[in-house]
């Protein structure tokens, strides 16, 4: 049973990081079984296809994410939209890490997927558009946390939160385009300043 | 010749359209022979590979939005500031009537190619930053004009037209992610207020 849960996750880790560093076309379920040294008898014993171990992957990298990043950044030791300014220099922090290690920016993993794969597969898309959600979600607690704050008022809640998002994966994929994660620090900072207001 | 000239332009219209509603990596050279109705080796006469046709497929999109988009949201009847609300409801009107003739959104071609290929193809990555480029500077001319006219000061216009293009990728991404243009609508008017300050 270990040894089934270590193989799953062997997997897991080489289609990340192969379809995070690539694309999802240009990795095959041939180009995981290598990466991973497993036999693709193996492979479809954890996963009926590509597909689905992608759905798993993007599971397993918000995981990841929200622990490396998140919840640090929504940590409640700063005023909220300080919060939003960690939450920037950690994703730059991360970029760089990355950069450092391959050579190559790799962008936002989710905003990458919906680029190449939302007018391709539909659960892949409906996938992203909830990991999406939560993570919006995160940014209207923190706009909620600042509001209550008395930092903001009159501010669109949900759609701010929306636009902020928004604006991160605009950064990332500029970041990804330049190849440059310094583009996150010059440009993150003024995402905690977009508002949408309340229309009356 | 004009045969010939057509020919091109034909190869050239059909990679445009099944890369912008696919993927780069999942349109291979036969699927756009098939959709251009010409046998492989004509494409060759034409194109030496798919990606010197991608090349020249950023450059024809580039000129067809410059055509349809922003000649006419920077024209400078308007003034500056409401120039960028403008480019925002042109962007929205354009993926609308593609979501209502395809079903599907779109989002922005270059954003698209950069997000799927700028790790894997360096030519590709080079010629979408140079688009980008073009358009913040744009974006930038227009910050100009209103610095001029007296409606923002103090800012740093290089940085912030890369900020507003950032924004205007991230929310053409959400549009497409979540399959709905009006992302645009509600969204989008709010780059026309981002501000990156000049460090003094």
């Amino acid at each position: 049973m270990n040894a089934d849960r270590d193989t799953r996750r062997l997997i897991l880790k080489s289609a990340r990081d192969l379809i995070y560093s690539r694309s999802y076309s240009e990795v095959g379920v041939a180009a995981i079984c290598e990466r991973a040294g497993i036999k693709k008898g193996s492979f479809y014993h954890f996963f009926p296809s590509k597909r689905d171990l992608t759905l798993a992957v993007i599971d397993e990298f918000f995981v990841e994410l929200k622990q490396q990043i998140f919840e640090q950044a929504f940590a409640t030791d700063l005023p909220p939209l300080q919060r939003l300014l960690r939450l920037v220099e950690l994703g730059y922090l991360f970029q760089k890490e990355i950069a450092q290690t391959l050579g190559q920016t790799l962008g936002c993993p989710f905003g990458n997927l919906a680029a190449e794969m939302s007018t391709q597969d539909e659960p892949i898309r409906q996938k992203v558009e909830r990991v999406f959600e939560m993570m919006e979600g995160r940014l209207a607690e923190t706009l909620q946390a600042a509001e209550a704050h008395g930092d903001i008022k009159d501010v669109d809640i949900p759609a701010t939160a929306q636009a902020m998002l928004a604006y991160i994966e605009g950064i990332m994929l500029m970041a990804k385009t330049r190849n440059d994660p310094q583009v996150i620090r010059q440009l993150g900072p003024a995402m905690a300043e977009i508002r949408i207001r309340k229309t009356v």
